[in-house]
This record gives C-alpha cells, sequence and structure tokens, in this order.
C-alpha cells in the first residue's frame, strides 16, 4: 500500500487547532485554557493545562535564583555546542533516574524543542526529495514538516497496535534502497529514516513492543536507515506500580536502547528526541537529542549549531537548576498521577458510555485516548455534530494519515482540561456518538 | 568575477575561532572571557566580554520577578507563532526610539536568534540549489549555513567601502535571472536572494552608503530577489552627537526601510534579521525578523513555526519585561559607550603604531574594525607570527572570501576584551606588523 507522496502544499489537517490557537493566544489573548464561559471544550489540543503551567512560574523562579547565585555571565555567551555542561550532565541524571536505563552524557545534544531536534536532523543529514517512512497513522505537523517544509517524500508504512507492520517495512525498504543512488558519506550517513513514535504514540497512545523494536533496529541496520524517534511522551508513563499508592512505573524501554553498541553489527541508527513541552511547558522550547556520536559529529559540527553557539543556552542553563533542586522530577510526578486520573476517568467514562462497536484503547502513557468507531461512521461528521450541538471538539482520525485512512477515528486529549470538564465532555461524546451512529 | 560555488564540504576558515571556544568552553569550562594568565588574547572573537555578559545577571534577574508577578502561566504554553504579543509590542517601541525611525510590530516576528532567521528564511523560502548573491568579503559562518548546512550556490559580488558594487551586481543578476527557470509562487515568492550586512558589516565594519541602499532596493525589485539583511549591529552606533557627552546618534537608516510600501512598486522585497546576541547576550538565543507581510506568511504558517508554537516564548517573555523596565535601553547605551571607548582608543593605536601602507578603517559602529596590510603580506603569515611570539591573534581576511581575496587582510574585535587588553594587543599587532613588513 506504500507510495511516495510529493511535496505539495496540501494540508494534512489540523486546521482546528490551527484556528483555537489563533483564536485563543493571538486574538483574544486570553492565555492557556481559558475557554471563558466554557462553551468550548477542544479536546484536540496537545498541551498541558494552566495548572501545570502555573506550577511552572514557581519552578522557573526557584530555578533562576539558583542559577544566577553562582552565575559568572557564562549562561549569556555563545555556548558549547552539545549545550550547557551542567545541564547536559544534570539531564543524564535525571533521564537514566527516570527511564530506569543508562543516559550517557556525551550522547546528548541540548535542542530548542522537539520540533528544532526533527528539523535540523532532517535538514542537516537529508536533501529535499530524499524518502521518510513513517507509520500510518503518525503526527500530522511532523508530516508537514517533513514534507511541506523541507520537500522530502512520505512513505506511510500501515502499523496496528503493537506499531509498524515489519513485514511490510521490510519489503518497501528494500523496494526503495534498489532505486536510491546514495553513497553514505560522514555528513550524510543514511540514505533514508523512518520517523516513529515508538513510546505512547500519537496519536494511537500504544507502545512498540519490544519484538518489535528489535526488529526495527535489525531493519535499520540491514538497510542503512536512520530511526528518527518522536521520544517526547517516554516520561509520561501510568504504569501502576505494586500498590495503587506507588509511584507509576517507567515506561517500556525506549527505542534508542535497543541500538546496543556491544553488538557486533552497531553502527549507530536510532536517535531519541525528547522535550520539556508535554513534561513542563512548551514555551520554554528546550528539548534534547540523544544520539549516536557520529550524528552528534554532524549536528554540532554545522555551521547553524556553530553560528549560534548551541541551543538556547540561558533556558538551559536555569533548566539545570531546577533539575539539580529536584523541580523537574517533582513537577513530572505530580502531573503524572494527575493525567493518570485524568486517563483513568475519561477511558471510564467512554467505555461506560460509548455505543457498541466503539473500541477505545487504553494507553498506558502519553496525552490522548484513541477511539476507534464502526467503519460506517465517518468521524469528522460526529466531530462537527459534536462541535455545534454539544460544544465539544476533538481531532480527527483522518488528519493524521496520509493514506486518507482512519476516517472512523478520533483523538481526545486527557491533559489540557481539569478532570471534571474532561468527564463532561467525553458524556458528551458519548452523547453524541449515540445519536449520530442511530443514524 | 562572478563565479558559481557549489554546496561542497571546503570550510571557509574561522577554525580559530572554532578551536579557541572548544578550549575555553567545552574542554576547561573556564568561562567567557577566563583567559586565566592572559597568555593568549584572541581578537577574533566576535562576541561581548565578561562585564557586559555579567550585567545581563542583575537585567534577567529583576525581568524574570517583574514578569512572574503578572504571569498567569500563558508564557510556558505554546505561543503565538510571531511570537509573544509583550515583547513584539515592547520591541516595536524599543527598536522605533533606538533606529528613530518607525517599527511596525505587525512586522515582527521572533527568532531563536539570527541564526535561525537566517536558516528559517532560506530554507522554507529556497531551495537546495539555489542562488545566494553575497558581498565578497562577508560573514564566513553564514555562508557555511547557506552552502554546507544547505546546499545552496553562493555568488559573490565585489564590493568596496561604499558596499556592494551596483553595476556588477546588476550584471550578474541579469546573467543568473535568464538562467533560471523558477516560478514565483505564493510559499517560494523569490528565485534567488542576496545577503548584506549593509550597517557595520562583518567584517569591514562599513555602512552601505543612502544612494547604495536605494540602488539595491531597485535591483532586488527589478529581479525579484530578496535581501536578507543581517542586522545585528545595527544598534550599536558610536556616531557622536553634537556634543561628546551626548548619546551617540543612532545608526543609518536600516536597508529594509528603503523597501517603502508607499511605493508604487512595492512588493515586499527586503527583510532585517536582528538579535539580541551583540547587545545583550548571545546565550539568550533571541532575535527578531521585521519582514513583509508575505514572507511572515510564509514564515509563520510553515508547519516548523506551527509544531513549536513560535520561538523561545518564554525567553522573549522575560525580555518583554526587561524592554517594559527600560532595561535593554540602559545597557545598550552603556555598552555603546565603552566599544567607542574602545574602538577609538585601538583605532588610535594602530594608526600611530602601524607601520606606513597599512590602511585601518574606522567604523562608526559594530564590532570590529578591519585592517588592510600592502598587498605582498599575507595576514595569515603575520597572525601566526603574531599569536607564537606576541600571544595575540586575529581573523585572517581570507576567512571571509569565497573566491580567496584579502588575504592581506585582518579583522579584530573591540568588544571581547577590556580596553587596556585591546590597547596593549593592538600595540603588540603593530609591533609583530613592523617585524613581519620588514621581513
Amino acid at each position: 500500500m506504500a507510495s511516495a507522496l510529493s511535496g505539495s502544499g496540501e494540508r494534512l489537517g489540523g486546521d482546528d487547532r490551527l484556528t483555537f490557537f489563533n483564536h485563543y493566544f493571538e486574538e483574544t489573548g486570553l492565555g492557556v485554557g481559558d475557554t471563558s464561559d466554557g462553551s468550548q471544550v477542544r479536546l484536540e489540543v496537545g498541551a498541558p493545562g494552566k495548572p501545570e503551567l502555573e506550577d511552572c512560574i514557581d519552578i522557573l523562579n526557584k530555578a533562576t535564583q539558583h542559577r544566577m547565585q553562582t552565575e559568572n555571565g557564562y549562561m549569556f555567551q555563545y555556548g558549547c555546542w552539545r549545550g550547557d555542561c551542567k545541564f547536559r550532565l544534570q539531564m543524564s541524571k535525571f533521564l537514566t533516574e527516570e527511564y530506569d536505563d543508562e543516559v550517557d552524557c556525551e550522547e546528548l545534544m541540548v535542542t530548542c524543542g522537539a520540533t528544532n531536534g526533527i528539523y535540523m536532523v532532517t535538514s542537516l543529514l537529508f536533501n529535499r526529495g530524499d524518502i521518510v517512512f513513517i507509520e500510518d497513522p503518525s503526527f500530522f505537523i511532523a508530516l508537514q514538516i517533513f514534507r511541506k517544509d523541507l520537500g522530502m517524500k512520505l512513505v506511510p508504512v500501515p502499523s496496528n497496535d503493537e506499531g509498524i507492520n515489519i513485514e511490510e517495512f521490510d519489503k518497501v525498504l528494500s523496494e526503495y534502497q534498489r532505486a536510491s543512488s546514495h553513497q553514505p558519506t560522514e555528513e550524510r550517513p543514511y540514505w533514508s529514516m523512518v520517523y516513529l513514535i515508538p513510546t505512547f504514540n500519537n496519536p494511537k497512545g500504544t507502545c512498540l513492543s519490544p519484538e518489535r523494536c528489535k526488529q526495527v533496529v535489525t531493519l535499520a541496520r540491514k538497510y542503512n536507515i536512520l530511526i528518527l524517534c518522536d521520544d517526547v511522551y517516554n516520561l509520561l508513563s501510568y504504569i501502576p506500580g505494586e500498590k495503587p499508592e506507588d509511584k507509576p512505573l517507567p515506561s517500556p524501554r525506549r527505542l534508542f536502547a535497543y541500538d546496543k553498541k556491544t553488538d557486533p553489527d552497531y553502527v549507530g541508527n536510532v536517535i531519541s528526541n525528547g522535550s520539556f513541552s508535554k513534561i513542563l511547558g512548551p514555551g520554554m522550547r528546550i528539548g534534547w537529542v540523544e544520539a549516536p556520536r557520529k550524528v552528534l559529529n554532524v549536528l554540532e559540527k554545522s555551521a547553524y549549531t556553530w553560528s549560534g553557539g548551541g541551543w538556547n543556552n540561558y533556558t538551559s542553563a536555569i533548566l539545570a537548576s531546577a533539575l539539580e533542586l529536584g523541580l523537574v522530577s517533582k513537577h513530572l510526578l505530580m502531573i503524572r498521577k494527575k493525567y493518570r486520573d485524568n486517563l483513568d476517568s475519561v477511558y471510564q467514562t467512554l467505555i461506560d458510555d460509548m455505543p457498541s462497536g466503539v473500541k477505545i484503547i487504553k494507553p498506558q502513557g502519553g496525552f490522548f485516548i484513541w477511539i476507534e468507531f464502526p467503519e460506517n461512521i465517518d468521524a469528522g461528521k460526529l466531530g462537527e455534530y459534536c462541535e455545534n450541538e454539544y460544544g465539544v471538539s476533538f481531532a480527527h482520525g483522518k488528519n493524521f494519515s496520509t493514506t486518507g485512512s482512519f476516517r472512523n477515528c478520533a483523538r481526545v486529549t486527557i491533559t489540557y482540561y481539569e478532570r471534571d470538564v474532561l468527564v463532561t465532555a467525553a458524556q458528551k461524546i458519548c452523547a453524541a456518538s449515540k445519536t449520530f451512529c442511530r443514524g
């Protein structure tokens, strides 16, 4: 089913979110989550909610004071290419603990958020017209960066609840590699890449199974491609511990860790692209790439990185203090518990109130619940109806597809509003679904 | 003399600076300007000095406190595509006052520094392989972004002390336009661009004369190209007022203002790409583009900007307070006076002590003094000698050229060190020059 899509201007959807941000932030300037009279609840928004962001005020205040006390001006200068040393050190400690898996400081580079990571990796390591393999469905804005901004060709590969279909992927890789005339160089080591969201996938919330993680790495090595993992939800696991009051367990092992340096055929094929946008605040514009040294080498020796002196030196220096003071870990635990409760409540509401034939996937982390209506239901029309009648909107499944699939699907957030608002909105979606499914 | 240079990996030089930052920031972590025993003075460094950066600690502390007092969490959310509204409003006031020329808030967009502005404009508005016209000499790292990172073809155009040679530019534009098959679209409105540093040029310190500003705009309209102005030094004018104690006058009018919207043939051909890196601290990674609305439209509607929710929302929100409190204006006035004094002293030293036949251009603003040794002098060899014998290094003129020109030239900073260090270093360069020129 794979077909190359050219870099034309067609939007993959998401205009609702576009209009939403435009309306709320640009025009009214109401600020985060201020839905004023509450008449419109927009469950398509993938962003932290107002209380979580308010919490950041205190965190950044404390971190700024802490850093400034010992600061000599260094944070205001052109920085190291890989980013503030203290930040990278603190990050490796923080990630090692939160992942429960070792993260090497020498494999980290600061970015100006995951978007910047995607753009930098893609524009520096690949050429316009090169192929990016993608899961179908996948995160629509990333697809637009590849296709619209950077003129890459997208080749969708089907996926199921365990992730990308390995047999199909093997087949298209073989087919496209034969057609490629790429000669690997130090600066362009791969002829193609695959963009994956292996952990708490956007939109589906699912995780790539350990078996498939191994298989994907094997394929990447076999065909010499890069795996760019959008790992922005990895720290948001709600997997229960032994007792209900325990801290949720870490998320499943990130794909990066499956590309083991001790393997005899290791060459370095995986990038883990992380961000503080989902766990602290998107406005910080701070992220990191965890990548093989040969990839970091290309990124850090680019004129792009050189000219600016690394990425967001100031903000990352402040965050180094936030990490050192344990403020990020504390905040993260708080939001994981809160989002887990939101998830449980919204999921239960959907399970209880949805008409029969509707499949709801319960994720174990992340921002979203994915709903599959019966095949004959157009979730876009249902969304319109729900918005008009109930004032509740959600993301339409087809927006996440480059093949026009998932028309019967929807994605709802569990983060942007407080639990009572989310549950009421879920009830309204269920009511709309009942009416709509009836005819 | 124009010739297209392909996007191969050849470095244009500047390895000294690369090594320097690597040494001082990455390896020793000594921090800004800490040359420890003072045995090496590196006048190639184009960065603010330690005291100026220390001043930023106070500014950012105050601004953070101010902003946080009235903050509702908004600054931590995905932002407007063009950037924090308060910041853009404060910026238009600040720039209008400092330029003594109107800057429209609606023509501003926040960037993550001038480098980000260059990269975003070039990668979004142009294709790999497109032509970028450049002055010869020009800022070498920008040239590498174009050529090495983004695979553009560079076409150098000669310039003299008044800026780019208009006749020559007309000729090459005509020649290359004929060969172009570009069809203008909303997203790719220009077939080519010229990269200029019209105000306090890097490396020469000169300004494009008003007459040439008009001519360049006329050519841009005639041939439908974009003018990307690196305007990072525009706020650093040292032009004396009536009395010596007066605030220095504003810099000559920026090129952007010559592209008048009231002109009958106005279409919008100029971008002013600004930054806080030279006037506050590079580590902030905050800049702005002032651009025609049709260009902003492409930038802000890119998936790149959409996905991240604008650029450096948090830092720009803090800077909005710094601007509102007048802290930036105050700091700027302080550094303009300080750098002017540095410039006067270093220039006088060079004039007094250089052997005959050496031409020194005194700039009226910016970061650098450009020195032209007699044609038979290799300034690279002189630099090596000066570094070995006197512990003073500077940037070699040929690093700023894509044509191998300016081998007899050198660029020295007037900002990175305190005045006494700069003057002593200048004396040493003069001494080395005397010995070296004698043979």
